[in-house]
């Protein structure tokens, strides 16, 4: 095997592990989204009209206003608390878990 | 017709004037969201993952949200600039539009 063919070997496997250990997961997503639903409905969908439904909403949004609160780039007094308790894995579950939604 | 009668017909009129002088123009919001629809897509149904769909979206967030990056109190380069332009009633407007949307 030339260099090169190892060198591309071991790309690839860097490739699809880097792809495994970011890929999220929806079904912990859900686990987690329970404290979500008390503001934004049963599988996001929301009935306070201040308040917006996160079904079907992009996912790679929806993870970025999440740290934006957790940040404090994007402050609102509930959400900038309950992103806080929320790691970078868990905010990728969530977005996904209601992008996954219809 | 005695003066609780009077004040009560008076009290509706006032209701009726002020809910007819708030109600929003979804035509009028359609027509000034068609700038919307370069990032946002066609009736609301985003096709970049980092801009979120607004069609059935919540008409009080979405015209809460649009205020924000008019004042300031959100920022966003692109929106902030967006929502400068437009008026309070096309901010209502625009977010009635989007929120009837399916």
């Amino acid at each position: 095997m030339g260099i090169r063919t190892t060198a591309l070997l071991a790309a690839s496997t860097l490739l699809l592990i880097s792809a495994n250990t970011q890929a999220a997961d929806i079904e912990a997503g859900k686990a987690k989204a329970a404290t979500c639903t008390a503001c934004h409905g049963v599988e996001g969908a929301s009935t306070n009209d201040m308040w917006p439904n996160l079904k079907g909403q992009k996912a790679g949004y929806l993870s970025k206003q999440i740290k934006a609160f957790k940040d404090g780039s994007r402050k609102d007094p509930l959400m900038s608390s309950m992103a806080s308790s929320l790691s970078d894995a868990d905010i990728e579950n969530v977005a996904a878990y209601f992008s996954s939604l219809k």
